[in-house]
């Protein structure tokens, strides 16, 4: 079964990708471009990642999924969340969140143990313009600093998961996956995959 | 003609792609894991290519080029230098690294106006474990604090070039291959290719 991911994020598509595996053929928007994308409006992932699958379904026919991620630092209120992408301005890149979120930490001197933080996804499928379904994964960790480790994107190198010593740019794709916020939803989502195929 | 580019930073090998053109087919060593490569073990970027070119010649029977590249911070002394990719530990990604770079200028509180900066970068063309050529570009520049834009990779959206005031990571590849260190070796790289083909 084919699936249109309605995104242009090549590392988004990577992990779907790897965690959708053999099964599913994933296919993004950097073949589509001339595919409108949804200003991200919502005050939610949820609202997010539907009004993004919602308008890619009713451009093109097939399956569509669409991701919101974000993290949520507690010490800063929750933020980045649903700004994640562009915490530091809407051209912003990794080193510039990352950067931003750092220097907001240091401000405020939280201590390591307070750096409590999560990530979370948010998938939802549709087709022809109608939802299907929405599957969320979280992952609790805090925030390091500073930062350590080259693999993974976005906030990985200063997120670390509980029961882990290691932050999410310091293990590898495999053991990210697994445990992973998009991990998690995607293992929900390909469960509601494969009923669908039935 | 085909080029084996000893590297296996897929980053590099895209530029090198974007500025050898059709020309030359680019191959890097992603596609030999046997092959191995030396410590980065010299005092300059110009001993540190020629050590990756030779080791790499000495392996496989095409041409090959190295590229060692690194940010000077004069307020730093030069710093990172030829530890450009290390700067934060080994398994520092270009988050890590940034990142200690600017908490280094902070500590300092080094104005603005006094962050000058030069991008270097040195090329080595090497044949069955001998040298052909070494090829060298640079721009100058100065740092910027906080990092902007999202193309580009490592020390890119810290580093604004004289003239601009976008930062390399702002500013699309064509511009920045254009200006660049790598743009302006890779030019005289080109040149000797040339010599070699007739």
């Amino acid at each position: 079964m084919d699936l249109l991911l309605a995104t242009r994020n090549p590392n988004k598509t990577r992990e779907f990708r790897e965690l959708l595996g053999q099964a599913f053929g994933v296919i993004d928007l950097s073949s589509f471009p001339e595919i409108a994308t949804p200003e991200e409006a919502g005050r939610t992932s949820e609202e997010n990642a539907i009004l993004k699958a919602i308008a890619a379904s009713k451009q093109l026919p097939s399956l569509v999924i669409a991701d919101d991620s974000g993290l949520e630092v507690d010490a800063l209120g929750g933020a980045p969340g649903v700004f994640s992408a562009r915490y530091a301005g809407e051209n912003a890149g990794d080193v510039s969140n990352v950067d931003k979120l750092l220097r907001e930490l240091r401000k405020q001197n939280i201590a390591t143990e307070k750096r409590s933080a999560r990530f979370r996804c948010v998938i939802a499928l549709a087709q022809n313009g109608k939802l299907l379904g929405v599957f969320e994964g979280f992952v609790e960790g805090k925030i390091v600093d500073p930062p350590r480790g080259s693999a993974g994107f976005g906030y990985d190198p200063i997120f670390e998961p509980k029961g882990f010593d290691q932050t999410f740019a310091e293990i590898t794709p495999e053991s990210k996956n697994k445990i992973s916020h998009r991990g998690q939803a995607i293992a929900a989502l390909r469960k509601a995959l494969r009923e669908i195929e039935n």
